[in-house]
Order: structure tokens, then sequence, then C-alpha cells
């Protein structure tokens, strides 16, 4: 395979890219000069190097001094956090959004991923293993709040972690919590389903 | 202006058509033989007579026989009903989506629209005068619930109204509450905006 | 049936209307005043009685006397137009574009519709018969231009009419042609299929 | 900026990528194994490396033995092609595509871009002096096409071409054509602008 193929194969990879807008990125590269070619392998190469994962959350984080202790970013090495609250995020992407939203100070777990309905081997698309190391040495958690995506697959994520959960941790007072429904930004009521608008009710705020 | 142009031209001022699909409905009708221009004519002229504006809610509803007494929908010919809530919502069909969703046992009040942002003329945009007939006449009321669609507009016509039951019931005891934010039925965390993220957090059900 | 189901089932059959918005359209009437819904009567009934179809290309037109003998639209009355020339189009809007083109002087004749792949009863959908009819009459014509939707459809209708014609007009020289196939306005060169490109190449103007 | 911005930075150049969807992408890097962004920083090397631009027509393509002579592409260096003809076409990806479509058999030149409207610097955004020193060397050549995506800065990209060539082949028999217009595959009549109805009528094909 040549190299324009081989690099379009690989961007064909990356979330929501096809063959086609693939190619045009490969394109795209050979138009700028080298040094445009450079600075991405440089950034690429970086990314590895500078980028290590929370021992506690799982997060990628900028990790600047490699030689120091413990591998912790700077939600977990927080210690004036709520320790008695762990939200569980799809990805690192989702732990950003929650977090500049500005309305939660517990801990956060990063599962890495979603457990698709059917999927047949769960434990392989999200931590849950580390999730329930995190869980056990966490002594002062009370609350699990499990922040999924509001469909199919981000409930049965949910359902596959309780159960998971339920199971090992069953003489423990731990309680789960999912995010509220109600009216995004944008909705129109003429559009939103029954159980959004029952919980925008539910939760209406005086 | 021959009877093509003036249907389409009719046909145009409906909600989310433009000119172009205006005249494939005119081109549809003369495409199918005479009854069912004739069903149409029929439909529309039993609109206007079968069906009546509730003089509470002052929504649409179908009225069989006009002559027994006061005309009421049967939402609020229902004495069974907490009397004690009234959610104010844009349009008939807001009312009906709350309706079917069943988690609200109050009256409702349709507005007839919204005030859009910078309108010069608010109360020509909804039935506020209505509004406050009603209000006055329930006794019995204390919250009014303003159930407005998730943007600007609602939110300006929520001022709005704040605004102008405020000055005319600052003696009474009402409680207006708005509708919660949160997470809509189909949306991922990552694109939630703020507000709705630090909502679905603090309306988090267990 | 009430009349706001009834009116929502009629406006459902309109092109493009789904349920949802054909119920948008009856409280948008009902929002109208009285003189709203008595207009919309009004031009609906006007326009079976202004409105006729041409004896011979079968568009509707407005047609003010309908004493005086045949009803021809203005088109197939002008006897200035190129008689060796008639274009089959699928609809009376379609027909309404090439003209406005300004590119072609011949007649025309309105078939009613397509013949969708698979369908069964293609005599049903186009009017074949009629077109038969047009046909043998038409002593001068020397080309059939089949202007059809340039899509799997089309090119299927164009099929049906040819094998139609060529077994009623085996001994008559009738030439048949397509509209030429080339980059419509707003495509670009990347995102257009190999078959456009062949001909906007093989037909390219100096 | 840590190497997470940088190439969040580096990726929302790309064609048709924002800073949100980049991020993604980074993201994505990250939750691969160290063997992908070997692979996507390998690939990138031998981008640079394996490709090269023809002399001639100045597209990029794998060029596995540098040493050799002239530096010509497939298309350039194959003398059984007709050389009265040279198409323009704005990027690689266009040349790509017309020569898939198998219906033209001259030679090309990659301008590089399109020349947009009020562009005031138009001869950065194309290689226009290339051209005219290619077009000088082309003994045979008798037909320029100037194959542009068919919107206005295509069409403003045309002009600029043909005004620029003008002035320095004026003694030359020179002929410019454009692609031709017409139905694309997929239009329907009625959404057919009149330029491609005139044009799809001028070509249509017996």
């Amino acid at each position: 395979m040549n190299s324009i193929d081989k690099l379009t194969e690989i961007f064909s990879k990356f979330p929501g890219i096809g063959p086609r807008q693939a190619k045009r990125f490969v394109y795209y590269i050979l138009s700028r000069n080298g040094s445009f070619s450079s600075e991405l392998v440089t950034a690429v190469e970086n990314l590895k190097k500078e980028i290590t994962q929370c021992a506690e959350c799982q997060r990628f984080f900028v990790y600047p001094e490699r030689s120091r202790g413990a591998k912790l970013c700077s939600i977990c090495a927080d210690d004036t956090r709520d320790s008695s609250m762990l939200m569980l995020v799809p990805r690192d992407i989702d732990l950003e959004a929650v977090e500049r939203s500005g309305g939660y100070k517990g801990y956060y777990f990063v599962l890495g991923g979603v457990v698709p309905i059917l999927e047949k081997e769960p434990e392989k698309k999200i931590r849950i293993n580390k999730l329930q190391e995190t869980i056990s040495k966490r002594k002062n958690l009370k609350e699990v709040i499990l922040a999924m995506n509001a469909n199919a697959d981000g409930e049965h994520t949910a359902d596959y972690i309780k159960e998971q959960l339920s199971t090992a941790y069953q003489g423990k007072a731990l309680a789960f919590s999912i995010l509220g429904r109600g009216l995004s930004t944008g909705i129109e009521l003429e559009y939103a389903d029954p159980e959004t608008l029952k919980n925008a009710f539910l939760h209406r705020t005086k």
C-alpha cells in the first residue's frame, strides 16, 4: 500500500471520518509545505510523551515531570473536593463538559466508552475492573452518579454498571443516581418526548 | 390573481411552507378528483362550525352542542384536577404534548404564541389580558408554571409574563416556576450546554 | 372523527406532509380569524371552477370562459411553436420549470407522474393511452424528448414509455431523446458521479 | 501550549474540521495504544518521502525511485494521450474524479485551488505562472478545458484564467471550453435552475 492509501486508511479510523474525507486530509497535508507535516509529527510524538493517564480517574492529562510519585490529574489531586461523590462518565470529553458547567465538586471516573445493547463482552468496552478497584479504595464514598448519554446505550451502560457494582458492594451503603431529565437548551415543548416533559414538570424550579 | 396563484398564496402562510411547496399543494389538489377538494372544503367548513375556543384556557376544542351553557373544554370542566396550579403554554399543540406526558394534573392556559425579543407590542402576541382575568378569578391558585420553549424567545416570554403579573398581583402569594432543565432524551453529554449539565446534576434522581 | 382529526388526515395526504405538520396546519387555521378559513374555502372552490385540464398536453390551466370551443392551454394554442418536437414531463410543475428556462420552443405532454421500478400497473401511473393518442394525431412530430428526473425512477419511466411507443409507432420515423447530463448548478467536481463527469466533458461548450 | 491543545490546533486546520471534532481526534489517538500513534507518525513521514509533485501537471504522486530523471506522474509520462487537450482542475481530488469517469484522454494541470470572487491576490491562490509555462511548452495544444466547480467561485476562476492566458497567447490559436451543464445524477426537474434546464435540453442525447 502506498503512503497516500496508508494515511487515508488511518484517518478513516478517526471518529466520524469516512474514506473520502480521510483522503482530503492527506491531500491537505500534501498541499501544505514540509513544516506543516513536521509540526503534525512532532505534535503526535509529544502527545504520547507529555500525556499520561491518571491513576485514579483514568483520564488523560499533561504530566510534565514524569519522575515525581503518583500520577494524579489536577482534579484527583485536589483534596478539597467532595469525596462522598463519584461521577462516572463515558469519555474524557464528557468529564471536561461537566467540569466546565461548574456545578459538580466531587470526583470522576472515566469509563472509556459505553456498553452497547446486545454487547457480548461488556467488560472489554468499559473499565469495569478499574472502577471496582477505585470504589473499594474510596472509603467515604456515598453516591455514585451515573452520568450517561440520554439514549438507549447510555441507559444500558448504567444498568450494566449498577448490576456489577451491586453484587460487589452489597454490604456497603452505596447510592446510585442518574442525571436529571428535563428540557435541554433549545428544545421546544412540541418536540419533547413524554419522559422529558414529565421530568421537566417534576423538576420545575421556582 | 387567478385561483392557482391565490391558493398558493394562502398555503404559503401555513407554518413552515414556502411558495414552492405551496404550489405543489395546489397541483396536488388539481391532480386529485373532484371529491378530494369537496372533502377539503367540507372539513374546513366543519372546523369552524364544530370547534370553539374554551372560555377558560383558550384552547380550541370540539363542541358538538353549542347551545348548552358555558363553553368549557374537557380539562377545564374537570373539577377533580388540582386548582392550585396553572400551567401557561405557548400553543394548543404544547398543551397536548404536556397532557400526553401524563405528569401534570393542574389546569392550563394557552397564550396563543410567544413574545420574541425586541417585540414592540408584546400585548398583541399573547393573550396577556385574558390571562390576568383568568388568574384574578382563580381563588385557589398558588403556582403559575411558565412552560416555555427552552430558547431565548421562551425565556423572554416568561420574563414578560412574570413582570406583567407581578405588578398586578403584588399582594397575592403567587409562586412562579419554570420547567426543569436537564438532559432531553437523545442528548449526549459532550453536546450538552453548561446550564443543561448543571441542572442535570442538580436534579439527579436516585 | 371530529373535524380537527378529519382535516389533519386530509392535510397528511399533501406531498411531503406528515401527521404532525398536518395538525399544525389545522391549528394555524383555527388561530386565524374566520375570514382566513373563508378565503381558503373560496380559493379551493374557485380552483375547480376556474381551472381546466388542457385537451392536448393535459396540464391544468385557468380557463375563464368555459363555453368557447376546445379547451387548449396557451402553449398548445400557440401555433408558432415547433410542432416537430414533443417534450414529455412528469408533472405540471416540471413543465413550468422547463418553460421558465426559455430554451425550449416545442410542445409538451404532462404524464401525470412517474413509473417506479417494480410497479405492477404502470398504465395507472402515467397517461400512457392519452400520450399514444396525442402522438398519433401529431403529423409533423419528429422527436420525442423524454424529460425525466435524473434518478432511477426517471430512467425506468423513460424505458417504459420508449417500449410502449416503439411497438405502436414502428413504421413512423420517431426519434427519442433524453435530457443531457452534465454539471448542475452548484455541483463540485469532487462530488460528481462518473456519468455526470463523462457527459460534462462530452458536452463541453466553447 | 500543551500537546493536546497543539494537536487540536493542527487538526482544526484540516478541511471541514472544527475545534470540537479536532479535540475528539486527539482523544481518539490517546485512547488507542501506542502502536496507533507510531503508525500515524510513520505514515505522515513516509508521505513526504514517497510522494513528489509532478513537474508537469503539479499533482502529487508516489515516486518510489527518486534518482531517475524527470519527475513525471503516470498520466504526464504517458505519450499515447491526446496532447491537443489540457484540462485545468482545481485540486488533485478533482483530477482523480475526472480520470475515474473514463471519458477524457488528454492531459491535466492541477491549479491547486480556486480564485474566490473579490480575491485581491489571485496569483497566490492558483499556480497561474506554472500554468503559463506549461502552456508555452505544449506545442500541439489546441484546447484548454476549464473544469471548474459549477458555482460562483468556479466561474470566477475560469474568467480569471481566460483573461490571464488570453493576453499571454494572443497570437496562438487556443480554444477555451468549459464543462457542459446539464442534469447531474439525482437532480429532479422541478429543482433544476433555468441554466441547467436550458443546457440539458441543448445537450439532449438521442
